[in-house]
């Protein structure tokens, strides 16, 4: 496989793949990032994400490291090289090189722009929702700022690992008042008995997810019944149905949290339902 | 200048001194750094900056990457090439280059390793000792786990740069009790009006500064009174001194907290005094 990564403004094979020790995104973790799942060779929800990162990058004062049609072009070519079909394409933006100093540098530098993408079988996700998932919970124990979708990323490190080691695939952030914030790296999801989907505004203790929107238009759609508000642990165990949405998850039906079984244990009907409809909504590049 | 670095095995100079893109201190800021000062050319305080690297990497389950013997003969080596007398030298390890995922890589992988070193000429921190630096608050922001010395900076990078542009030098963490924790990149210190001198235990909420328990041998060697408890931003307010230690600060008098002055408003004597006696408490390698 070649794995032909942009790294910047050069494409670039694994072994030349890299960036220098003093990129602040290295040192401080000074950079955020994007993931975009690619579906029939197309990147999916291009123009929100790009307007997410937009946004990621006005909080911290990181430029743009060039023009949204310019990423755009860069972003399908390394999906061409790579010859990727289904699977994902990561965007990571930088603060730039730099002496190291924790302040911005005084004479601003460029900012670092890597793009890679690679395949994955959508056979796997399929089949995998088809099992559904487990999640653990966990205190929120991040920065306030995780409407930010930066790489500093050390806490959901190790929420996520917590979650492997328990048999999970997810850990869910429970905040003070007892409510679930969100996933280590994805929105959460639960559908009540009487059929109302639920997840946390997007106002407070989260990232505004590209494919939570996404969904939101979905249940519209469908005219199912939507609630955006917090929730607790105890709510999602006594819930008919939980999901997870993200972009390298879609729609993943949640099948326990905390060990404890959500509804049936399995899958649930709107879950799938909407893990189906879920493509015919996202908008494609 | 050379700026030679050692970066996963080799010395190599700026235009090499690389790591790959899917290093995990890049994509996840999953990995902690140490910085010594380098004193006459030599390390100070080694041995402490490699026990509590070890417990950064221990609690984070990275391996050391080499033994301890061995990181200090690299430090040397890259303090020589680059013809460092004084300054400092920075070392950084992450959990090293796998296919992006938060989780640990399954199969491990060997930790990256990279040391740096550079000069700083002494007499700039005299004379800014002289001067004294000014400090504001800002509410404690960052995850719990602040004894980790983690790369996770970003939310330090915005408090330092806050800092900056109101005129000052550091940033100090107010907790929810209204108690500093520790500044963004040092421990913070008062001295009240009857001549005690208070840091915040390092039990809960900060860093265990090495070059503050350094000063803790020299408080006790002077017999000057010390104690180890939180204090507030009004208290620090009303001190007669207060100061700010690290590494790359060694003891730096802080004069204003927030536009207000401290004591004279200048340096203090017994804050200068600390700054003069503190290397000979401080071990070389």
């Amino acid at each position: 496989m070649a794995r032909i990564a942009y790294v910047n403004g050069r494409y670039v094979p694994p072994r030349d793949a890299c960036v220098n020790i003093e990129d602040r995104g290295y040192q401080f973790a000074d950079g955020v990032y994007e993931v975009c799942e690619i579906r029939a060779g197309a990147i999916v929800d291009f123009a929100r994400h790009i307007a997410r990162l937009h946004r990621s990058l006005g909080e911290l004062r990181i430029a743009m490291p060039m023009a949204e049609q310019g990423l755009l072009i860069v972003m399908r070519e390394v999906i061409r090289r790579n010859r990727v079909r289904d699977g994902l394409v990561y965007l990571q933006v930088t603060r730039g090189v730099a002496p190291r100093d924790h302040a911005f540098p005084v004479r601003p530098v460029p900012p670092s722009l890597v793009i890679t993408a690679k395949s994955i079988d959508p056979q796997k996700g399929s089949a995998l929702a088809q099992r559904g998932v487990k999640v653990i919970t966990i205190p929120e124990n991040r920065w306030p700022r995780v409407d930010i979708k930066s790489v500093s990323l050390l806490p959901n490190v190790l929420a996520k690992q917590q979650a492997r080691e328990q048999g999970a695939a997810e850990a869910w952030y429970i905040d003070r008042g007892g409510f679930v914030t969100e996933g280590a790296s994805s929105n959460a999801w639960i559908i009540t008995k009487d059929n109302r989907v639920v997840t946390r505004s997007a106002d407070s203790g989260i990232l505004a997810g590209i494919s939570r929107a996404v969904l939101i238009n979905v249940l519209e759609a469908l005219q199912l019944r939507f609630e955006e508000r917090a929730f607790t642990a105890t709510e999602a165990r006594d819930a008919s149905e939980a999901f997870i949405t993200a972009a390298t998850q879609i729609v993943m039906p949640v099948i326990a949290l905390d060990g404890d079984p959500i509804g049936s244990g399995k899958p649930g009907p709107i879950a799938m339902r909407l893990r189906e409809e879920f493509h015919r909504f996202a908008a494609t590049a």
